[in-house]
C-alpha cells in the first residue's frame, strides 16, 4: 500500500487520461466510442469534451472518491493498481455533478477560477457535465474485459439505483431553496444528504465490493459506511459555513453567512427553528425567506443558531453518524491498515477546518 | 395491432404515469426508488420531478419513439401491450434531452409555451432533465421482472454506448456553432446527426431487439434502419427551415432563416460553401460568422443556398438515406403490415411539411 493516500493522485489522473486523453484523435474515438457511421471530428470533440474536463480536473480536487475506492479494493485483498480505471468512475461522476450543480446554482467560482459555464458557455459546460455521467460507465464493459457478466450487470443496476436517488436528493434540496415556506424535518434533511451526497459514497463502496465479488452483506456494510460518512461530511460543511461566518462577521468587505443568505435548510437551521422560542423562530424564518439581507440580519440569524445550541447539536449529530459509519464496518475482516485508513476518513470529515 | 399508430398514445402516457405519477406519495417512492435511509419528502419530489415532467409531456409531442418501438415489438411477433414500460425508455430519454438542449441553446419557447427553465428556473429544469436520463433505465431491472440477466446486461451496455455517442454528437454541433471558422465536411455533418439524433433512434430499435432476444444481425439491421431514418429526419428539418424561410421572407414581422442566423452548419450550407463560386462562398461564410444579420443578408444567404442547388442536393441525400434505411430491413422476416408501417416512418420524415 502506498505510504499516504494522497500518493495515489498522479496514478488516478493517469487513469483518467487513459479514458479521456487531453488530445483527442480518431484512434482514441474509434477505440473508446466504437467506429463512426461516417467520420468523427476529433477537433470538435476535443474542444467540447476533453478541454473543459481537464480544465476542471487540473484546478485541483482531492480525488478522495477514487482514493476511498482504492482503499476498499486493497481491503478486499486485491491490488489497487489493477482497478485504477474503475476508480475513475465515481471521480468523473462527481466532477460531472460539480459542473451541472454550478449551472443549477448560478455559481460564479469553482476551485478559485470562473465556473466552467462562465469559461465555455452553458452549452459546452452542460454537455461535458452530462457526458461525464455516461463516459465512465463504459469502463464496466471495457476494463478489465475479464469482469464476469453477472458483476457487470450488478454494477449497472447499482449505478442506476444510486444515480436515480442522487437526482431525488438534488430535487428536494432545490425545492426547499425555492419554496422557503416548506417545513423540513430532520429526517427529511438527512434523507436529502443521504441521496444527494451519500449515493456517490455508496457508489464508491458498492462498486469496489461488486467488482471484487463480495457477499451482499459486505457490500451493504461498506455502502452504509460510505453513505453515513458522506452525510457527516455534508453536516460538517453546514457547520463550517456558520463557524467561519461567526468568526468573519466583523471583517470588512468579507462575504459571510452564505447558507443563510441563500435560505438553505441546514440541520442547524432546522434545529434552531424547532428549539428556539416562537419569536426568535419567526425572526429566523423571516431572514431565511427574505430575498436580500443586511449584514446585521445575517449576524442576527447566526446568533440565533449559536444561542440555540444548534452548532453543538449538528456536531453531535455528525459525530454520531461517523461513529455509526465505523460501526457498520466493525465486523468486517479488514486488516488493521485498512481499518485505520477508513477511520481516518470519518475523522477527517468531522475535524477538517476547510 | 391498433388501427393507426397514433392510437397508442394514451396507453403510452398511462405507462409513463406508472413510472412517474403526477402525484407523488411515499408508497411510490419506496417502491420505485427503494426504501429511504431516513424519510423522503414526497411534496418536494413532486415539485422537482413530476410537475415539470408532466408539464412538458402534456404540451404535446407525438411519442413517435415509443410508437416506433411498439411497431418493432409487434414485428418481432410479441404483444406490444406487454412492453409498454419499455416504450417509455426512449420517450423519457428524448424528452430529457429536450429540456437540457433548451438550456444549452438558451431557447425561450418549447411546444408553444415558455421553455421549462423559464417556468421553473435553471435548477429545477436541469435536474428533472437529467433525472429523465436515469429514471427510465430502472425499467430494465423492474419490468417485467422476467427479463433474463443477459438481456438486461445487453440493454444497459447498448444504452451506455448510445448515450455516450449522443453527447459526442451534441458536442460537435455546439463546437461548430461556437467556432464558425471550422471547416465541416459532409461526412462529419452526417456523423454529428448520426450521433446526436441517430443514437436515440438506435436505442428504440436495439432495445426492442434485445428484450425480445433477436439475433445480433437483426438487432444491427433495425438499428441501421432507425439511425438512417433519424439522420434523414434531421436533414428534413434543415430543408424545412430554408424552404419556410424562402416562403416567409416577404412577410412583415416574421422571423425567418433561423439556422442561418445561428450560423448553423447544415448539409445545405456545407454543400453551398463547397459548390458555389469563391466570391459567393466567402459572402455566405461572412453572413454565417456575423453575430447579427439584417433581413436582407439572411435573404442573400438563402438565395445562395437556392441558386447553388443545395435544397435539391439535401433532399436527394435525405431520400437516399430513407431508401438505405428501408434496404437495411429488406431481408428481415417482418409481416407486410410492419413493413408498411416502417416505410410510412421513412416517408413521413421526408415528406412532412411541419
Amino acid at each position: 500500500m502506498r505510504e499516504t493516500l494522497a500518493d495515489w493522485r498522479p496514478a488516478i489522473d493517469e487513469a483518467i487520461a487513459d479514458l479521456v486523453p487531453r488530445e483527442i484523435d480518431t484512434d482514441y474515438l474509434e477505440t473508446f466510442f466504437g467506429p463512426p457511421t461516417y467520420e468523427y471530428d476529433p477537433t470538435g470533440i476535443e474542444c467540447a469534451l476533453s478541454t473543459p474536463l481537464w480544465d476542471l480536473l487540473d484546478r485541483g480536487g482531492k480525488r478522495w472518491r477514487a482514493i476511498l475506492f482504492l482503499v476498499f479494493i486493497e481491503g478486499f485483498g486485491e491490488d489497487p493498481a489493477e482497478y485504477l480505471p474503475y476508480a475513475c468512475i465515481p471521480e468523473l461522476l462527481h466532477n460531472g455533478t460539480i459542473i451541472v450543480d454550478d449551472i443549477e446554482d448560478g455559481a460564479t467560482i469553482r476551485r478559485g477560477e470562473p465556473a466552467l459555464h462562465h469559461v465555455y458557455g452553458h452549452d459546452i459546460a452542460l454537455n461535458v457535465g452530462n457526458a461525464m455521467y455516461f463516459l465512465p460507465l463504459k469502463v464496466i464493459t471495457r476494463n478489465p474485459a475479464a469482469l464476469p457478466a453477472d458483476r457487470r450487470l450488478a454494477a449497472y443496476e447499482m449505478l442506476m439505483d444510486e444515480l436515480n436517488r442522487t437526482h431525488l436528493g438534488q430535487g428536494m434540496d432545490i425545492c426547499w431553496h425555492n419554496d422557503h415556506d416548506l417545513q423540513v424535518s430532520t429526517d427529511e434533511y438527512l434523507e436529502m444528504c443521504a441521496c444527494k451526497t451519500g449515493c456517490l459514497g455508496r457508489i464508491v463502496a458498492q462498486l469496489a465490493a461488486i467488482i471484487t465479488d463480495q457477499p451482499a452483506a459486505i457490500e451493504e456494510a461498506v455502502a452504509t459506511y460510505a453513505e453515513l460518512t458522506a452525510v457527516a461530511f455534508q453536516i460538517g460543511d453546514d457547520i463550517l459555513d456558520v463557524e467561519h461566518s461567526l468568526g468573519r462577521a466583523g471583517e470588512f468587505g468579507k462575504e459571510f453567512g452564505n447558507d443563510i443568505r441563500e435560505g438553505k435548510r441546514t440541520l442547524l437551521v432546522i434545529h434552531a427553528l424547532e428549539e428556539s422560542d416562537p419569536e426568535r423562530a419567526r425572526r429566523l424564518q423571516a431572514i431565511l425567506e427574505a430575498d436580500e439581507n443586511t449584514d446585521d440580519e445575517i449576524t442576527e440569524a447566526l446568533t440565533i443558531l449559536e444561542e440555540t445550541g444548534s452548532i453543538e447539536y449538528a456536531r453531535d449529530c455528525a459525530l454520531e453518524l461517523a461513529a455509526d459509519a465505523r460501526a457498520a464496518i466493525d465486523g468486517l475482516a479488514f486488516d488493521a491498515e485498512t481499518i485505520r485508513k477508513l477511520e481516518e476518513f470519518t475523522e477527517f470529515v468531522i475535524e477538517r477546518d476547510v
